[in-house]
């Protein structure tokens, strides 16, 4: 099977060197803007390599578009596409059907990591979720990425869009309550560290009892005298005043109903 | 030294059992308004118990109230306060001058780490933060407190404040981060347990890097088109679709400034 990726971000770059090790797999070209980086990415995975989308080869199998969500539909406009080849894109927030007017069988493959460039991605358990046009294509996708990781997934596109706006709470949003807490520790010339077991026991309770079940602090129990006397802490920093009241009566709302 | 306990909740019946195991430490009185619990804990660490504030004994060294925050003035107008004996508590949001007009000696032992009583709480390395009156107060209940853990702190009780309210961030409102998480799944036939992986890694990333450091996502990345859709997607969560573009707007804004 010979891939072809556009793209030579984090996604492209841990992908390729994965797909690569499969027996039967060959990475064909890398196309990025980025000359440098297109050609670092080739090297590694022994691959020809180009610049502009016009020179894209059309004879590979499967060509994945591991790019910005938003750069998707602009670099269809721009390359030309055999038929009767399996297109994928491996974004959270762009629906499969974006390639339905220039192919038939198309897909996405997207694995829910935050994935780095320079940090190997540990594919053996990390959830890997396929849509695809049609059961063939489906089938071919699925088979292709068992090699990387036992956790393949099939979802619509409504449920990949769901789970990346779940994704972003979970990850993004509880990593900036951390930064929060960490700004506040620095204000007041205390060692965020700390905190390393307090935290470390929030996200294994979490893990253990879900969060649901794991829910505790003032605005859990409704100790609206220890909410207030905090708000007033806050009152220099309006935006984390403003979070805190939010989400305290986002936490108080949840356990009346 | 004789230890007495106002108080038979989660942080009084963890700190009352691994205290107990001290040498040269005896718990002398548990008093707690509720009989059973007074009771139970009082059997478990051998010592008296009774549920009426004026029955507690004066002949203790170390008076611990272990009780919410908003208990702690009320309980003081009630309870008859030998002189020249150690007066804590063990709250986040509460000053130790609380005890200013009753006591000489006093101060606050404020373990960081969400305790329930039914687990038993590993001590080792759990920091407990010390604040008090006056330095041999200080020398008394660290060196009592260093026989639970290695990490023991003095700290002052504006910081203990700063850090009670930068926990309630990095514990509560993350935890929450990754309820509301849990709910979207919920809602749109997703299996929770898919974000097991990423909520791992953020978490190790935050405390590997710091949490400023491995801040992703579309509002760090200032990735406008995505968050609208997002916003699109919660437009039948009032709430959700709220704090998704606080929380955002917030991201955005720190890694402008």
């Amino acid at each position: 099977m010979k891939i072809s990726f556009i793209g030579s971000g984090n996604v492209a770059t841990q992908l390729a060197l994965a797909l690569q090790k499969i027996g039967g797999v060959k990475i064909h070209q890398i196309i990025s803007r980025d000359k440098g980086h297109a050609k670092n990415l080739a090297m590694q995975v022994k691959a020809d390599h180009n610049h502009e989308l016009s020179r894209l080869k059309p004879n590979f199998d499967l060509l994945i578009l591991a790019v910005n969500d938003d750069a998707i539909a602009d670099i269809l406009t721009q390359t030309p596409l055999p038929d009767n080849k399996i297109i994928c894109h491996t974004a959270g927030s762009v629906a499969s059907t974006v390639f339905k007017d220039m192919s038939r069988k198309y897909g996405v493959i997207y694995p829910l990591q935050t994935i780095s460039k320079n940090k190997t991605t540990v594919w053996k358990s990390l959830p890997i979720l396929i849509t695809a046009s049609d059961d063939s294509t489906e089938k071919r996708l699925t088979q292709l990425v068992k090699h990387l990781t036992r956790a393949t997934h099939v979802i619509t596109d409504e449920q990949r869009f769901a789970l990346h706006v779940a994704a972003v709470f979970a990850c993004n949003f509880s990593n900036a309550m951390m930064q929060i807490s960490q700004k506040l520790c620095a204000e007041n010339n205390i060692d965020f560290d700390l905190l390393k077991p307090l935290t470390q026991e929030t996200f294994e309770k979490a893990e253990r009892m879900g969060p649901r079940n794991a829910q505790t602090g003032p605005a859990k129990r409704g100790d609206q005298s220890v909410i207030n006397k905090h708000l007033e802490f806050l009152k220099d920093h309006d935006l984390e005043k403003n979070l805190y009241r939010d989400l305290s009566a986002y936490i108080q709302q949840t356990y009346r109903s």
